[in-house]
């Protein structure tokens, strides 16, 4: 269907979105950009690009530009990507915030040109090496200000999500903000947290950890997500994690009152009301 | 190995248990104990149990009796079958406390024919039905007391853990219930109270959590767990689970200033020291 494609970015979800092009035949060649050429030899190893160019002569020869890089990176390299294309060509993002990158580009040009997208698929790993195949399925992907992008661009990256098993959802930026916050947001805070908590008291005891097992994976695994990627998130959408931490703080503290006053029924009542989290999770 | 076996409670880790003692060749029947005879039923309806009978007779029958139920329940019914049980016959529970019960049974003179283990693996369902197959592999048991215990029982018991794939850790009880309150505990604790904050947010808003996808639901499916299993815990361990959410409540707080004060390079410094749990968990 296309041509070229260009990922910016050769990490997680570039990498994966790039595989997925590829095996559904949506590209002929995709290139790779990346500031550090050893991302861009891996990827071309992984066979996740077939070559590595600079952005702009990646952008000129490509039909669609696909940017996955930190949150704050992803701005002033957008703005640069829009000066350049035409009217034939579509680009789109795949970022956890929205609010401040549809801003920012709000009054540009070629603001119709580009698609804000925010596929809400991830692991815990990055770079390209986390790149896997048969990513994005059955997930949501949220598109922002549809109404600003020109028709065939959004129809055309709806049809790629769609081919790789997400449902789509529309959303203004802000409340995509608000809902990343609660749903994805809140849940790597805690898990650093968490595992900062651990990891305060190795200090005082060797080798107790040997005992860690299931319960504790999970709550703790996105500890071991980037920090380069989610600093720049958890900043751009500051006050709505402020919003969901501070909560989250208080409903800690009403286990902790539990605990101290030896308030067994609040205690089992707290639990009981979120065992209903089964209706958002089965 | 055993003729009899019974097991104390039909759930989850009971029955798990019973199903890879049969697989395994240890024991001919099991009989099932329960206060509810809908579990019993179900039980023997999925092949976990052989027949259903109360405690008293059950416990006659047996060479070896197994209890897995509520941390509180425990401490009676564990009475209650020393008070039954002769030089041949064994006993253990798989209770995630350790200190309260120990202490409880301190004194009683058929003490050493109980074994006190904590197999750490568990799921976030409960009852007959949440019972699997292949359970326990690759996790680790802990045994308290083995010094208290005949050498014949805890060499019994040992080897049935070893049997299904576990590695044996000794502790006494005070630091497996400090050690418990972190790598279990504290984890069930973050997640009730996540499911508790996004559950708050749904009340304000319909229908925005079609979006929730891998991260959350890994933080939050411990949520899902039983309150009386789980409440019982946590007051029994309330001192060390005190200790710990205090510690990940204040951890969360750094996050938090952070982002108040926007230290972008002390949040960045805080998620590169909780990526450091790789140490832990692979």
């Amino acid at each position: 269907m296309f041509n070229n494609v260009t990922i910016v970015g050769v990490g997680l979800i570039s990498g994966s979105f790039a595989l997925a092009l590829k095996d559904k035949g949506y590209a002929k060649k995709i290139i790779g950009v990346s500031r550090t050429k050893a991302s861009t030899d891996k990827a071309i190893e992984l066979g996740i690009i077939d070559e590595a160019l600079p952005l702009e002569e990646a952008v000129r020869q490509s039909d669609f530009i696909y940017v996955a890089i930190p949150v704050d990176a992803t701005i002033p390299v957008m703005k640069q990507i829009m000066n350049l294309v035409t009217d034939k060509q579509i680009i789109a993002d795949a970022g956890s915030t929205k609010f401040v990158l549809c801003n920012s580009l709000a009054d540009h040009p070629m603001r119709k040109r580009f698609v804000a997208t925010h596929p809400m698929w991830g692991t815990e790993y990055s770079g390209p090496e986390a790149a896997v195949r048969g990513a994005f399925k059955d997930r949501s992907c949220v598109i922002c200000e549809k109404e600003k992008s020109d028709e065939d661009a959004v129809s055309l990256v709806e049809k790629i999500y769609k081919s790789l098993g997400m449902h789509i959802a529309y959303m203004d930026p802000e409340n995509h903000d608000i809902h990343a916050a609660y749903v994805s947001h809140i849940s790597h805070i805690t898990s650093f947290a968490l595992a900062n908590t651990v990891l305060e008291k190795e200090k005082e005891e060797d080798a107790i950890f040997e005992l860690a097992g299931g319960g504790f994976e999970s709550t703790v695994r996105l500890a071991k997500s980037s920090p380069a990627m989610w600093a720049p998130i958890f900043m751009q959408n500051k006050e709505n994690v402020l919003d969901v931490l501070n909560e989250h703080i208080s409903q800690l503290r009403k286990f902790k009152s539990c605990l101290e006053k030896e308030n067994y029924e609040y205690l089992v009542e707290l639990m009981e009301n979120a065992n209903k989290i089964t209706r958002i999770i089965k």
